[in-house]
């Protein structure tokens, strides 16, 4: 099967550290795709950067999708513009977010996110009250670490976040952590072996999810809110990016 | 004070109508002006327009924004970009769904919504969830009614929004009606007096909300999910949208 | 438009502080009467002080109502009486509690009220609970301060409010704060500049929303829990106090 | 033990037949004494009786309570006065909404709750929220009959709470009712075998979980929300009911 | 009345110990029967243990049943077993644990719970969200006591239980303790000297909410989850424990 | 990587129907061993039954474990077991009834269950309240349909369930079907098709979830409730089945 994996923002050097992570854990005779939007917010750090990203996210989701892919993966850790992608994607879609709050619970009874900025606290704590995981959730935490030291997988970065985890074994009595961001994917191997308990990347776990539903046939309902848009005119820049 | 009211669609008919209704509610003293993404779909049904209408509101915003307005409405009743609207603007942003919601449960212990189509359902019950305020709404409805229709108050449509009103009375219990649809605002007088319930159109809810607001002084909080976005470059068709 | 405010206590002085805030905020052409109830407490901390303030204090909302106010706004943050006033007011009634929630969730995602004293954490939490708002509430706390001390406005009481404001942020990541009493009118200004958050006061709140809801027409609706009482004898003391 | 039920209006024969099931239910060595208040509503239907119901039944519960009883019963469905009661008693005490909906759980996964009015739905839902068991109530329903009819076993008034159970039992999968009126109290063992089920009145559940609470020597806490009323004066009519 | 007591391990020693409990409580005219299982651990720590704990438990408990007991109390405060043990009664059956959670609502408006190890955490708290009464627990605490040295009333564990409510008090605001063990059943009254507030012990609990349910007449409801088992073969050791 | 498949009751010919259904999801390279207990019911009808089929359960579970296996998966729709079998069991655990609602919640908004019986209905509901997805499912809903018919492929049982799941579209908006029994998995794919909406089979979604969890080596967390079992004796028939 062929996985197309959409980093929503605009840096070619994360896209291509995402689609190594997918391709560490996809199984054999699962090809992965890696695309980026070609205009938009070189990261997204909030809801304004947020919003920025969805249109050209979208463009490089319906070009892979006409090629024909079996699924497609946001991996952006806010899920960004994930209902507006099972609105037109053909193939399935998931969000690394999603993927790893529901292989969370599958391993603990109570987990704890680890993110990079306080700003993104919220949007992920209103995430898990839309998916119903907020139950689930001890608490989201942000170890104020930027998202280039994760790039350069800075040390005292790195620290932080294991400092952040041990936080959330002692005060939340978390059982696993996930991890909060996309740029944190390889460092979950690490982390769990240092703190006992598991550690969950997005990306790896979205992979595997994906697998499971293109495999099983299961594609996005159509009879709710992810319904086909309806056909209609798109006024100025946006005019070539309407459906139908 | 000034106050700003942005159609996130394209279509100018739609926020001549919204100025409309938003001056005929307003105080003495307070001056609308009206405006509508010069990009973007002439309608908005479900997320995927939803998501090629926010870039434009957006700068429709900012440009308000940096001529010195004391509030913005955002006139649509998804609360489209509403996230993104308030980390960017330097004055108070209020939608018209939360606004009427808000509303309804001054005057009721329970309210419906009806708004035009089911595909709408669904995203009005996230944002109730995420408001805080699904316990006080029995149910969301959808009268069947495309948005043209009301836009040349078409009989049958009143009609089927009137059934609808008297099944929400009937099997919900509700004791207010909140109209889920911009498009409505001018049948809200006549239906209070139908059904003998209190019937809420969120633009005029919007306006008087916001004017107390701007009169108490109180702006968007900076300190949370809200604050201000990092500056940083956009790439491509985006670039000059970037902040700072 | 008249709008009647009532503190729910027999202290006169505490009346004439909360219509002097009423005033300070209403709108042109929005005129503020005020009154207390003849008997009852002579101020109200529990829930047994609040059982003897609601008869007084719906006998003069009963008469400023059949002398033709257009709203009703009950002055104490508990919201003392709220039910029986929408149940018997042609107006339509509003609690300064309720009022500065709402107001709240529209500038910031999480909020905490910082209230008098702990006797007042519960009842407050189950208002918080009813309205469907306790998602949207961190936490509500008390300074340790007696509501006299606030009247005279006291030093050490302002800075026990100010270190409690600093815990809710620190702790509660708290982007807004509610004053959690209604003698607090007066220090929302300076606490806000102080901690560079918004800072609601409820009777400021109240006054904003009830000029909506008047310009909006709406009035309680008589549908549910609110409809008028039916009418029936009342013994004794009471006997003059009967509907109808 | 010695238990004291009071009735909160002021209709001496409510009084009687109430403590008639009480007496019923009661074990060998509890004396029951019952009261009602000398002034107030002569039947509560909704919030503004209520209101004036509440200060002559603590009135009422402050003399027995000072004359050595070792518990108190609030004889009505709505739990009137609950909280201020807690709040000034030596002993402890229930009301009947509350100990009807404890019992029921223990019998059933879910149960429905059939009441008089239309009127106190809401209230009821009210007080499910608050004491933590809305989860485990299907639906509160009013079967349309006014209290008097229930005064005087009319056929016609048996039928239709039959009838409204019948329907709880098929639409709500109800697998016990709650009758939501004390005036009920005789109907439950026949309604029981009509139809089957557990059938749960509220005085007879009070009686048996007081009986419990004074045994195991439990007492309300003073740590919270039920602390004892600070001293302070009272004015006009009331001047004689302040504490201390 | 005759009362089955079953104590779901296999240590006599603990059975004559919830007996004594038991009787200590009861009214006269109570008569407690005791049991334990012929077969299964010794005592239960965790999911596994309560696996083995549960079939020779429902055979004690069938026992019992059919020799024409009124009632059982399943003395675990993990109300080990309880569904499966409602479905095969003719009598009702009641859980120590789910006891004391609902005698503590009518004393405090906020309990925690104190345990004896982190282990029974989870399980616990997931009762309470079953059972409905999750959000009148403020806390599920373990003291970090094995049962053995509550069976021995080590000076140590009791110091340490202690310790734990005078955290409850003071960080959960809890106005109540629930004894999360049935070994704690003889520290209740000690304790809650010790701290001015009410300590409950579920087997007390369970006796006084028993008593209550035989004199009512209510027995377990057969119209939902807990309907009478259908007659099936079992297979192996367990070919006896069939039922019909 | 080598999966075993556990069905807990002791019915060989079901036990092979499911292995088959895994095997026809498996990815190459992987092989599904299947077993079944030694002991207890025939098949799993309510609490009762479920009590007898755990302790045979785990020993089969126990011994797949000791040979070597990289995951179980329960395949009851109950999920029957799981706590205890992840407390025992070295390799992770999935039951079947979690792993369709997780599958369930990447395709549709909102999914209803269609079981076999309505005594399933409440232990489906208190599962989808434990797991926090209680907010995904419109309803669960029971066919009327025994065990055995699906077992034969009975023409009016699969016309029962289709009938189902026709009014939950209607009925409850549901957006995709989630099927309540390990005997309807070879309907899922015709049933899909005849409704247009994905219909989801808990044998296949485990299997794919298991593959992902195997390939990400995620295990279970030992942090929570779920650690291994302290060691201590069993009396009786169970004494070779402790821990340790």
């Amino acid at each position: 099967m062929r996985l197309h994996v959409v980093n929503p923002n605009t840096t070619r050097a994360m896209t291509d550290k995402i689609a190594l992570a997918a391709r560490a854990i996809a199984g054999t005779g699962t090809e992965i795709v890696a695309s980026q939007p070609e205009f938009g917010p070189v990261s997204i750090e909030g809801y304004y950067d947020e919003a920025f990203a969805v249109p050209g996210m979208l463009m490089a989701l319906r070009e892979a999708d006409s090629q024909g892919v079996d699924g497609h993966i946001i991996a952006c850790f806010d899920d960004t513009g994930l209902d507006a992608a099972r609105s037109v994607a053909r193939a399935p879609v998931i969000g690394i977010g999603e993927a790893a709050f529901h292989m969370a619970t599958l391993v603990a009874s109570r987990f704890s996110v680890v993110t990079t900025l306080a700003l993104s606290i919220v949007p992920i704590e209103h995430n898990l009250m839309r998916y119903g995981l907020a139950s689930r959730c001890a608490r989201v935490r942000a170890a104020g670490v930027p998202v280039l030291a994760l790039e350069q997988r800075n040390a005292e970065a790195c620290g932080r976040i294991s400092d952040e985890i041990r936080r959330a074994i002692a005060e939340d009595q978390a059982e696993a952590i996930v991890l909060g961001c996309a740029g944190m994917a390889d460092l979950a191997g690490e982390l769990s072996a240092e703190h006992g308990l598991p550690v969950i990347d997005g990306v790896a776990a979205a992979v595997g999810l994906m697998e499971s539903l293109v495999r099983l046939g299961l594609r996005t309902s159509k009879l709710g809110a992810w319904r086909t848009p309806p056909v209609k005119p798109y006024a100025g820049i946006f005019s070539d990016f309407a459906v139908g």
